[in-house]
């Protein structure tokens, strides 16, 4: 993949604020030359019945496109409260998105509310009005009487067509001094909230808006560096003294930190970014090689799909304590089923000799949580299976079942593979499911890396 | 499990705006008597690296006590926009929760710009100092420098002792009139940014201290009722006429919807809140049944070890389509072990014979995406497991391999039990993981509705 290329707003100088925060994966304050906020409503979010997948992905987008989102807000669905988040964030902002509470009920308020903030009249969108009504009759459902609310959006808006649902977006840009003082123009733009109807609308729509409204001639380049294996610090020390010059020249480094991975963030403005960036990838990847396992949004089961299906090979994998973990994230990208022959999740001692012939006498001599069963387990999947690859993992996962000599987080991790088995013990001491997460990133981390190797 | 009792403020009367909001799932406005806003502060918030589970889980458990959060709002590590963030929530609020940015590395600011924002000088808090030393000298690590900033506190200031790490949490009680003109008391509580030390502080100090500060003498219930397989609109059908009454006397209703199930929430305040809310969901039970999984924060899957664990009976699972999530769900659940026998992720057709036995005869006649596939999943893992229950499921996950037979969405579920086996089609056309989702809880429901039966 290549590095995202857009145009982004001129930059001010760095300083050395900037410096010293861009190295501590503060926030990069050059950025702020286009002030972005982003407001969710909803009552769900407020009550915390699902998790604010919109927060993420707009964030971790718009960032990737050199316009980080400066402040989010969430609110209920309630007029008052959504006027006044609204009201207030297009007082500071350049631009507002704003998700959610577009649909055809009663407690969908978002239109109406923008509408009486613009102090706008609404009108009713005639080409909205025939996709709705194509939309229920295409799927042979009755329309509801309702669903035409949907068709009435504010004057002066402009309607972003809903491929995948009926309520349309809208970009409005707003009359100069009449949310702000300082007389600057300024957008906003109202997204449906289901996340199939979001995404594509601002990929297909948004996104171009925003370039041509944000973007000068001024270059952007952003690269993440994704790597599994490595602590923060040790990356940091790894690189931060190699890229002490290509910052001082104008890159943006960051780091961010999960217990399964390290990603590195290096982005730069101007003329020289692309180059300084690469440079800067180019180094980083000398000095860490391998632990690099993908880019963006990569994820290590999307490149073992990618490298099998490249390769022409296959994978098995035999779970105990991940319980179906690693399985289920090789099965989530799409073409899995090419290069993923089966899974077992072997939770029971008899489970692991009758489905992998582990011994009897490895296990009771050893115990379940051993190396001699880790490479048994992998063996035993590769050979009933006839898969090229084979992983297992067998381990203490928690929050019970621990002992003095194998405490909770204990596991091995097996690799069998067409030139023989190789086992790793680990120590991943979290909870339950961080642990089951930590271990299947460093199961799969062993599988991209022997895929790298020759045939 | 039992109502969360805990005592709320005083409501306001019901008026009509209420019920119409209430009855839609709208925000319950009676709770407003308490304003709570939550910052979440962390640039790798605003960059989309990682999702804010903060939120979701402190608005729950705001929400369960009676206080759900008016207003929640993330900003980068940055020190003009933290200030102006809290300042703003300060002077909008009767409580202002801010998590994160209590680290000792030079980006974590929150300390300082409280300090600075309350005009109150830092001291030197000698409890914090000894613990923060404690800490480090039982994991027999070097203390960085850095580590005593986290012993500075802002006069004046509660300290929260943090039993999972060294940053303190802080309960402030504002000057009146400092950021609001209503000269209303107010308090601000800064939480820490890990999990693990985030919630058990929440728990054993910050929720005494709300009851103590907001808590008055009346009564508040709440209660979340949780079901799968029926749409949110029959489930409004369904028990809106009969909750009317019941919602005229001060209930509140509300419905929140995924595509893998819906949530109702019922709540009450005052001296009949324990009974209105006891007889709304006898009323509820009366109508929906066995739809009703489980309440609070139950997944089906903590259900199904629960009721398994009980009976002493055990579960297999033969996945196709769903590529390990059932297994990785019931495995997530601790003691899952006991009762979890073997998974089986049966992605090729060979491995479906060789594993599960299922006759070569009839993925030729019918395909893998079959009623008989599906039945001969599910008899071959019971059988090869000697499990007491097995649950199969075949389909297409999409986004390709759809056929105008089977289009994508298609999909079977067999189950296996002691008296015999059922298959049941779906259709759920929705992307690759919405589907897996889905599919794997009307799996787990199956599983779950036979546990419900005799032995």
């Amino acid at each position: 993949m290549l590095p995202h290329r857009c145009t982004g707003l001129r930059s001010t100088a760095l300083d050395t604020l900037v410096l010293k925060l861009a190295s501590k994966a503060g926030w990069p304050e050059t950025v702020r030359a286009v002030v972005i906020e982003l407001v969710n409503i909803g009552t769900e979010l407020l009550l915390g019945r699902i998790a604010n997948t919109h927060q993420q992905w707009l964030c971790s987008r718009l960032a990737e496109l050199g316009w980080p989102v400066t402040r989010q807000i969430a609110v209920p669905d309630s007029a008052p409260l959504i006027q006044q988040a609204l009201a207030e964030a297009l007082g500071r902002s350049d631009l507002v998105i704003a998700t959610g509470g577009l649909g055809p009920t009663s407690d969908d308020l978002t239109c109406e509310q923008v509408t009486m903030l613009l102090g706008r009249p609404l009108r009713e969108d005639n080409a909205v009005l025939d996709h709705i009504k194509a939309f229920y009759s295409m799927r042979a459902r009755p329309m509801p009487a309702a669903a035409t609310r949907q068709a009435l959006v504010p004057q002066g808006a402009r309607v972003l067509p809903n491929q995948h649902g009926t309520a349309p977006g809208l970009a409005i840009e707003l009359d100069p001094n009449r949310f702000r003082s300082n007389g600057k123009a300024s957008w906003l733009i109202v997204l449906p909230g289901p996340p199939r109807e979001l995404q594509p609308m601002f990929e297909q729509q948004v996104v171009p808006l925003l370039k041509e409204k944000f973007g000068g001639a001024e270059e952007y380049f952003c690269r993440t560096l994704r790597m599994v294996g490595l602590a923060e610090s040790v990356v940091q020390e790894k690189i931060a003294q190699a890229l002490a010059r290509l910052v001082g020249a104008g890159l943006e480094l960051g780091y961010m930190a999960v217990p399964w991975g390290v990603d590195v963030r290096l982005a730069g403005r101007g003329a020289a970014a692309a180059d300084l960036v690469h440079k800067a990838e180019n180094t980083v990847r000398k000095l860490l090689g391998a632990a690099i396992y993908g880019t963006g949004a990569d994820e290590l089961e999307t490149v073992i799909v990618r490298l099998l299906t490249k390769r022409g090979q296959t994978l098995a994998v035999a779970e105990s304590c991940t319980g179906g973990c690693i399985a289920n994230r090789i099965t989530n990208v799409p073409g899995a089923s090419a290069v993923f022959v089966a899974g077992f999740v072997t939770y029971s001692n008899t489970s692991k000799q009758q489905f992998l012939g582990v011994d009897p006498g490895a296990l009771t001599a050893h115990g379940a949580v051993s190396e001699l069963v880790a490479r048994q387990m992998a063996e035993g999947a590769r050979r009933c299976t006839g898969a090229d690859y084979a992983v297992s993992v067998t381990g203490i996962a928690g929050p019970t079942g621990g002992t003095a000599d194998k405490p909770v987080g204990t596991v091995y991790i097996g690799l069998a593979t067409p030139t023989g088995v190789i086992v790793e013990k680990y120590f991943n001491p979290y909870d339950r499911i961080t642990f089951k997460l930590v271990t299947a990133q460093q199961a799969l981390n062993k599988v991209r890396l022997a895929l790298l190797g020759p045939f």
